[in-house]
């Protein structure tokens, strides 16, 4: 299968924040913004791969300032790197300032998606081939990832995540 | 503040899955999953702290088996440890068999939230008091997960990560 | 078909009001209350009979005091009799105030629903054993219930409601 | 206040029943319909007093035939008769043949409403003046009804009914 | 096929405008009521045909005063006129007063929509036979607006608009 | 007031089609379409204005090949030209193929908005410099569909519209 770059999977939402979404303080609920994510990753994965997705996993997503009813959010998704039949998904939170137009990023989250057969089964996908300086660092950074996900999971001894176990052992690079 | 134990803050939520929350295969979408999880385990949090609470960070999430339309998932959400103003709260999804009614885990996931005052700023809360072994397990992982959350954010050297570090090298201890 | 107990049927949810929730006083929609109590009910009814179930009717209702907007709801629901192949279900619906954690019951309510075979045909349940106090009562009020029911839709003939004209007559039993 | 005619409430609603109003076997939900009649029946009330309105109780409603998805569902909604700040809906469920056009009535349902003031306290509204046979039908069984609600709620007993009593002893009248 | 009248196919709908409905001034969000007038079109075409509709166009729609949250909004669609397979509907849209009861036209669209076959192609409809004076005037215009949306859509010569031309030049009329 | 370009006001939204959005034959209904095209526009409207936006209104919106089920639909905005307080906003409608990822484009509307003050009243927002050829057309046509939209609102006299006649009388000019 021939490498696409993430530039090809780029998706983009814009949402506005009405009542509904938002807690008693006015600001935008968590969990609908987790929704957005999804949405806005899972159309990028499939995109990449051409094919149905389905939600793997989703890894630390912090949420910083506060966004507020009829706040202007943009998503923006693009697949970061690829693995047999999992893509990892990048998703970058923006909101702008209604008078001033200035755009600032809030948050940024990582999904991952694995592109399914007709039966359900896993199937393979097109490589990533990173063309930005960001695109290169979270390219790199997925393996890292991925191995720290399988140890939480319980699927991978820490003692053989080289790549993270370096994290904690800078002296022996 | 008189600690409180995770039972105190056990909060249960049942949904049956409709069309609209699926996909083409006619499966949950994860988002939709994540989405009813943020707000059980928000009112969880809430319950704890008697406190309006907000979304700080959603921990690793993986996605098992499938769930299908018009499953019946419940969702249950106890606050695992607390901090000064934050508070982890693990959801356990299960799904039924229709016809034998047997109950499944299907998920756990791990979200923090803060506890805000009128004006936004975080509020100190309650500890929390683990009684039965898996609460005891959850109290004490909580900290890990705080530090390797930390981390992640850019906010801690993973060197000063005393409990993760012995993650990686269990040989120095 | 063995009995069940009310127990093994509850079903619990816990929702938040949201904006769209409510009138322009700021309260709860009644016609909101009745849609969730309807999924609570019919997922009570579904484990109970393992079988897929019809709303069937709704016995009086009524709203007390009003839920405001953010308030938590509690709906809890169990059958509390079964006929051939209708079953009774009682929901109980609870607020808890933010500031004590004091949870009050607000509403009570009774819907029936009816089993259905795969072509829409009703099929017989496994029959009710109540347990504690109020679950007896429960129990003995459902036939009182059914009759008065069936009065009201014309189908039998008031002179026959042996159980119903007690309540209106007592002078003469 | 001057008296109205029920035809001076009467609120038409027209839905399409969409495949999330729909359980496994395709048929619209109760709780769907039990949530479409409130809204139409508070506009009714609305519409009569006024004022601002709250469901306060809802009779037994029976739901026959099974509505299909995509099927047009006409609900008519009339005060049928006002007590001092409370006020009687009925309300008329349509379904019609998407072929032949011919218009079945399915289910026909009671709520009752309060008008408030601007304190959320009880208000006056104005009486019903009914026209038609059936208006008049109405009108007169709302009386036995509001006892039979008292009774039920246990605010009224059951021997001072008189129009209620009169049901189970036809031989005195 | 035999001729109907646009009273035939008068479909009524009444909504109460949500928070959700509304942008931040609290005014209902034009894409809104374009939603809404489009479903109650598409019953009214669909009661004209008694066949599956579909959307084919909206001619100028204009928004005049603003409705606010609270509001109630009644929309009256009627088929103006039916060409082959296709027909246009007009819709009505009113707010009431909610103290004086008096009824508002706010505004006034045209919907197209076509009659579709089982494999989604154009089936031919009954024709319009108009009664009222307002019914006639529009039936008439129908003729000049579909070849004004042919134009627009560059599917007519404007040279060949004969009807529309004699709009630009009364003179020669 | 600086004059600003169209890609300035570029937003893009992307949407899959869920069961809730699609009538019996799968395809998705023209009123969510015409909801989300509001939704997009506004915020293209608001980008441009940096002011709070009402729908003014909708010029000729046709529906071209079906949109079906799970389909990915990608809206695109841009403001094509401003006057004194009012926008004309055009919004590119595009599918992609699941396999291919050909993208097409589907549908063109016009939705026109006006920028309003914290009172609800008109304010003049920033003039349009257009940059593309297409952005040129639409900019030139802008004019013409303006008088069009007055003369059938009735506020322009047929013989003023200059722009218009000479559509219809090529040979005077």
């Amino acid at each position: 299968m021939k490498k696409k770059t993430p530039k090809e999977s780029l998706t983009v939402t814009t949402k506005i924040v009405l009542p509904n979404d938002t807690n008693p303080h006015g600001n935008l609920f968590g969990g609908q913004l987790l929704g957005w994510m999804d949405v806005t990753a899972a159309i990028s994965a499939q995109r990449h791969s051409r094919r149905v997705v389905v939600t793997a996993s989703v890894n630390n997503v912090s949420f910083g300032s506060p966004i507020k009813e009829s706040d202007v959010v943009t998503l923006e998704a693009k697949v970061s790197r690829a693995f047999t039949s999992s893509m990892e998904v990048f998703i970058d939170v923006f909101i702008e300032n209604q008078v001033s137009g200035v755009r600032t990023k809030l948050n940024e989250a990582i999904y991952t998606f694995v592109a399914v057969d007709q039966n359900g089964g896993p199937i393979s996908v097109p490589q990533i081939e990173p063309e930005t300086k960001e695109e290169i660092e979270r390219y790199d950074g997925a393996l890292r990832r991925k191995q720290l996900s399988l140890i939480l999971a319980g699927k991978m001894n820490p003692q053989e995540a080289t790549e993270l176990k370096r994290l904690f052992l800078p002296d022996e690079n």
